[in-house]
């Protein structure tokens, strides 16, 4: 797409109707693009905000090829899809960002951290798991990660005993990776364009439901020393240029009491920890990626005012049609946003929806966050 | 609609497709709210983003019945609407808000006018036009304006001498208003919930373009003193208060020369002079409404940075598929965000899109909104 291209009659294509989808959509539409959205749910999140919808799924080649020949360019809001149909439409010189080969080395979780590793980027240590045997070859507790299809905590495995390692083991391709002294879990948003251009986020800090080991809450800014910041941008920066992406990546990062910065592993679209950049910073992850697929200048990542942000999860013990229990009440709370992401169905743990809260004073921001999450509920029409 | 009604399913009519539409749309979607828009034309901007469009006129009866029948609350993005449908359905306890007949009163600008007089608010001075004699009864110049269907500087006419009276004078029921010798014009963006909280945006300032008299810059918050930042708060929430309206309400203002703050006049929806506050505040006046029209507490109106807003209006001798030129260098302008309505047709002065400049200190963002001005040109597929 070059300069002159007329970005009035711009159509995107999206790989996913999820809530990522659905955000990058309205922010698409915010600067007037055409936006396709491929995927199998009807009236999915972000079918509801866009101009067209192809009903499909990620690994249906024929519906991938139309969604790319029918659009500009095409971009991803999740990372399991079957590269192989968009590396051929990508050789042909249509325009996938990120590529389809930075999608499938980054879909591979052993590769991912292989290629970080040898480009000299810190990582917690780790081993391919080819035989039962190598499950011990750190001692325990260990964690057992699949190396591919993981996410929100699916695919990892705490083993703490040999015997564990023999009954609950996954039984998937998987590696092991030691099981880091965490004293915080970091993240960075990391924006590069097709020109290269690449603009980190502030560093957060992510807070886990230790139930599923999904994202809570997310602190913007981190509460960490200057060095330790400086090595986080740094190590994610230099993670980008190894991946050569284009897009947006979600950095997630380990900091160990030893004061070490480890990368965990790198999400190639936007991300659970970025979604306070719609409230709180000058560009948003979701608007930054529509920008860097499109070959348009990167906007700023400034924090506008420090935020925390937190997930709405379905309620443990429902499910069906969603019901928002609190809402008036934590609506009341101030410079307090509310998402609900149009799912026609909760389930526990499902994500229905976030909550970023504003404070100049973090601590105030969550406060309040913490006050709204108590008060909001989001239960479901059959009690299970 | 109480308390308990289940907002995980709550649909939203929103009567006229346009930008304000479109944003207002955009944030009921984030809510995660079902949104139908009422517009005449195929693929207008809100149709593009929201779940349903109900083809038909803003004086269709039969459409307008429709609309407020299959949601649960109907609001507006315009004024020029027939109220007489709406008033009947309004009276059965069908939610329609702002109600209609506050939608009645505002239409006509010589009752608005006289309401607000009455009622104790500054106002220009101003006098009902019966014969063609009462052009004269201000001397010149004077101001004309219709009673009925003005916008964006339509319906208004100046007359500079009697000459002009008998020549130029608007053929229309119609009022005038002596002519303010203004200092600056004003604007300050007013929700009022069901409940009748009210809460106040910033006072800004409106920068016109001369040649049409429409709106080209806003700047939050206003370069003016606390005591005319008072005055104009509480002319505005009393003016507010006269109407006993429910939604978001663009108060026009005149500061003259003398430091008065007179009401010039005011729009019962989302107002241009608002845009900026998508960006620019805790809760924007596009969620803002939403929220109020759902008996949902109003958000917080906090400026979280200054911002300048521009239009961008169709370029003078372009008309047909509109080429946005200069978008790579302005979107390098750091904290600007890009709005583009997606209309299918530019024409000479027709709203297209704007953008919003942050920066802490107003000044630099005034010079960049300017810079970015005079690099974007939405010029058209055909000159004429």
């Amino acid at each position: 797409m070059d300069k002159n291209f007329n970005y009035s009659s711009l159509k995107l294509g999206i790989i996913g109707g999820g809530q990522l989808g659905k955000i990058m959509s309205q922010k698409a539409k915010k600067m007037g693009f055409h936006v396709t959205i491929l995927d199998p749910t009807f009236n999915c999140p972000a079918a509801q905000v866009s101009d067209n919808h192809i009903m499909g799924g990620f690994h249906d080649k024929k519906k991938l090829e139309q969604l790319v020949k029918e659009t500009d360019v095409t971009t991803f809001e999740l990372e399991h899809v079957d590269t192989s149909i968009l590396k051929e439409l990508f050789d042909q010189g249509y325009n996938i960002h990120p590529s389809p080969y930075v999608m499938e080395l980054i879909q591979n979780k052993y590769e991912q951290k292989k290629l970080l590793d040898e480009r000299g980027i810190p990582v917690p240590a780790y081993k391919d798991v080819k035989t039962k045997e190598d499950l011990a070859a750190f001692g325990f507790p260990v964690i057992q990660k699949a190396k591919l299809g993981g996410y929100d905590g699916k695919g990892v495995q705490m083993l703490k005993t040999q015997e564990e390692a023999n009954t609950i083991a996954l039984e998937t391709e998987s590696f092991i990776e030691e099981l880091v002294d965490i004293d915080k879990e970091l993240a960075i948003i990391v924006a590069r364009n097709i020109e290269g251009e690449i603009k980190c986020y502030p560093v957060v800090e992510m807070l886990f439901d230790e139930r599923v080991n999904i994202c809570d809450s997310v602190m913007a800014p981190a509460r960490i020393s200057k060095e330790i910041e400086e090595k986080a941008i740094k190590i994610s920066t230099e993670s980008i240029k190894a991946l050569d992406g284009v897009g947006i990546f979600g950095v997630e990062l380990f900091l160990n009491k030893k004061g070490e910065v480890l990368v965990n592993e790198i999400a190639p679209r936007p991300h659970n920890s970025g979604h306070y950049t719609v409230e709180a910073c000058a560009t948003s992850q979701f608007e930054q990626i529509i920008r860097a697929v499109t070959n348009l200048p990167l906007g700023s990542t400034k924090l506008i005012s420090p935020a925390v942000m937190v997930n709405l999860l379905g309620e443990e013990g429902y499910e069906g049609e969603p019901f928002i229990e609190g809402i008036h009440e934590a609506l009341e709370i101030p410079e307090l946003s509310f998402h609900f992401y149009g799912k026609s169905i909760t389930k526990p743990f499902r994500k229905m929806g976030h909550i970023t809260v504003l404070d100049d004073n973090i601590d105030i921001a969550l406060e309040k966050a913490n006050k709204a999450k108590n008060i909001l509920k989001i239960k479901g029409s059959k009690k299970i």
